[in-house]
């Protein structure tokens, strides 16, 4: 039974000052979530989480993860740029991206970050990419510069120690079907990382390992992914005995040590009120004895453990509020809401299910079955599809419930719907603006200068 | 065979002045496209294509459709907006939106456009929008004013004619399934019209029809739209065969004229380069054909055609032309590139097929297979998956075909990720900006006043 954590009379009192719909978020159950999971792993000395930014890129949220010890997780320019904006800078950066472009790999050496690589082609790739900028830049780091320049002009090919970061990371993809579980219904947890387009293989990871401890990097680390949202207590575990095995098969090859292991993302929360959410206490322990087991007796007890959590970290603290503002009865009972997709693109894009409440009844049978729609020229822009719930009317407030990761940051404009704004409920119960509304202003920006082109 | 209507040299000579990744459009096959298309529908008098604003929202693009006699198919208070701004007005401008607010109505009888309505529930919306938009503005229309408080201080009910413009239209649901030929593979179309949130039922159109009439509306027009992207020319014949005899219907039923019949969109494009495209011309001979015999003994021979179409003007003459930056080869071949699902959704969203050109390769043998993706934090932001192509080196230009509508429209900003420029190919051969790539700072509008709110 998933409940809202506004009423109608608070949102009654909202809309006063902030129009629907909005994406709210509830900052109590924020901090509480992260104390928990900081909890869950307090027994790994050096465990960080790195809040994925990319699933709620908004800067009060980043900056109240880091008051719990969060760092960011970002995947581009524009992530970086926003975790420099909320001073969130050095090793509290992870940059996990892919098909990367250089100009995003020299931000985040500037910010100290580090740089989680996605192939084998990216050790050159980024090498190259920070020599020339260094070059460029002399007052970068004036004595790898020398450095440079003396190889150059000696004809020396060989790698400049220092022009990578000290601190690096690698991401591995097992290839083929990744499995958890089975039960009549089939696995727990299914996914494919042989199709996927992230990492390296285990003999392209070592050989990377190889190449960046030569060319001076002193602090690896590990880092994979392998199945998105999962709901069970299981993932992380498994995960982790894959990566600590890796780790350990890795110092046995080329005796480079693996200094922190990065479970990223994929630990998920349950949409479907039916579904039992994970519980990180459970999984911490699970993860502790995996490392109790494998790394500690190979000698690498001193492991960091970092994770990448976006989606548990924000999902279910955030409500896409909206108001009923049209009815229709055809073949089918419809009530048209004041959001659309432009505003949660999740049910369209991946047809995923979103739990509502009917703000005010949520006591109410729920008789009656609707279709909810936003007002996109796409049939896929709908909320719900046949859904059970109560009577509602035009004026009535609905929470879509676990928007608060990938919900407005995958908000588009089509059809010229403009973002929603997104506010904050503080822990004393007052509610802040965290980001304006898009304004039709907004979404002329890159054509208001090409009205007469001709 | 889809050819690229760039080369590799003017693309060569274009990223000197605009950087990839960006959007490109063919002006003269734009125009050309447009021409055969009012040539075909050149037997009906009345005969108006109503761009879908929705597919390219760009001025530039509107404009040179308006030139050869395209209005605009608004779906939004935005793109009336974008209407207005190119200066298209009055009967020019088609409003088929759905789960509308008022305020949006508001604008397009101000605008002096044409409200289709989705809804039987609308015919009252729209009134009393209007009406109470009136009665606070009272030098929108006096004399309607005048009217209106008079019958208010007799205590009259009734509708005041002249609130509602006197060009209106409904919108037509058919419900059920909607199938077309059938052949070995199947159907040639299939929609399901009955679980489209879309249009009113044939009891409730003919209501509409009445009260409209009854509330002084003298040009009513019926409107509907059964099936996406149709390669076929039996569609719109077919399509046009219902929405005629209903018209026939609606006059015996209920006295009520039919002025015009909009065929809307769904008259699509061949993404795949197997298929053979769409006969505008036997399309549009098709439709006469039905005209003459529908129609025409009905005494309904003077009715106007309109169509709103928005892929089939646009999806070929749109290129997304974009650079490999980095190869990468694990469990298969990938090339990256730097476009994204910010520039174009349909695959990732769809999983739709758009062809691709490697230019200066076109007739090199495909005998490579890769995954084109962007880098997004996605596994479906893959512009390709498996797809026979040549041999693609780092630095090479791709161009993905038919991304001249619902591309750009459909960007959005996951990841952070921007929106690229769109330009013009003029039919002289040079190149223009028509709409300037987004900037971070664009990105950040929306949370600028943000930064420090904790």
């Amino acid at each position: 039974m998933k409940k809202a954590f506004v009423t109608k009379s608070q949102v009654e009192e909202i809309v006063k000052k902030f129009p629907t719909p909005f994406h709210i978020y509830d900052e109590k159950g924020i901090r509480e979530n992260a104390r928990a999971l900081n909890a869950a792993f307090s027994w790994n000395k050096g465990y960080k989480e790195y809040f994925a930014v990319k699933a709620t890129p908004n800067p009060t949220i980043i900056k109240i993860l880091h008051e719990e010890g969060c760092g960011t997780d970002c995947s581009s320019l524009a992530e970086l740029l926003i975790s420099e904006k909320c001073n969130i800078l050095g090793e509290d950066i992870m940059f996990s991206s892919n098909d990367t472009p250089a100009e995003e790999f020299i931000k985040c050496y500037l910010l100290g970050g580090t740089i989680n690589l996605d192939d084998l082609t990216h050790v050159d790739f980024v090498y190259n990419a920070l020599k020339d900028y260094i070059k460029e830049n002399p007052d970068t780091n004036r004595a790898v510069y020398d450095e440079i320049m003396k190889k150059e002009s000696e004809g020396d090919n060989t790698p400049v120690k220092g022009v990578l970061p000290k601190k690096m990371s690698c991401r591995f993809n097992p290839g083929g079907v990744f499995t958890l579980g089975k039960s009549e219904e089939g696995f727990q947890v299914m996914d494919t990382p042989g199709d996927s387009k992230y990492g390296m293989t285990e003999d392209q990871i070592i050989e990377a390992y190889k190449r960046l401890s030569e060319m001076g990097v002193e602090t690896l680390g590990i880092h994979a992914f392998l199945a998105s949202n999962t709901v069970t207590n299981d993932y992380y575990p498994e995960l982790a005995g894959v990566l600590f095995s890796l780790a350990v098969r890795i110092q046995e090859k080329s005796g480079v040590k693996i200094s922190f292991i990065n479970l990223s993302g994929g630990v998920g929360v349950p949409y479907d009120p039916d579904m039992a959410p994970n519980d990180i206490a459970v999984i911490g322990e699970g993860v502790h004895k995996k490392f109790d087991e494998i790394l500690v007796p190979a000698g690498l007890g001193d492991a960091s453990i970092y994770t990448e959590l976006g989606r548990y970290m924000l999902a279910p603290y955030g409500h896409l509020v909206t108001k009923a503002i049209h009815q229709k009865h055809i073949y089918k009972e419809y009530v048209g809401v004041d959001a659309c997709a432009a505003n949660l693109m999740r049910p369209a894009m991946y047809g995923a299910y979103h739990h509502i409440t009917v703000l005010g009844k949520e006591d109410a049978p729920k008789d009656h079955v609707y279709d909810i729609t936003g007002s996109l020229c796409e049939n896929n822009d709908k909320f719900a599809i046949d859904r059970e719930l109560p009577e509602i009317n035009i004026g009535d407030y609905l929470v879509i419930h676990d928007a608060g990761a990938h919900g407005h940051s995958m908000g588009y404009n089509y059809n010229g719907r403009l973002w929603s704004a997104e506010l904050l409920l503080r822990e004393d119960g007052s509610v802040v603006q965290i980001r304006r509304p898009q304004t039709i202003e907004d979404y002329f920006a890159t054509i208001n200068d090409y009205w007469n082109v001709i």
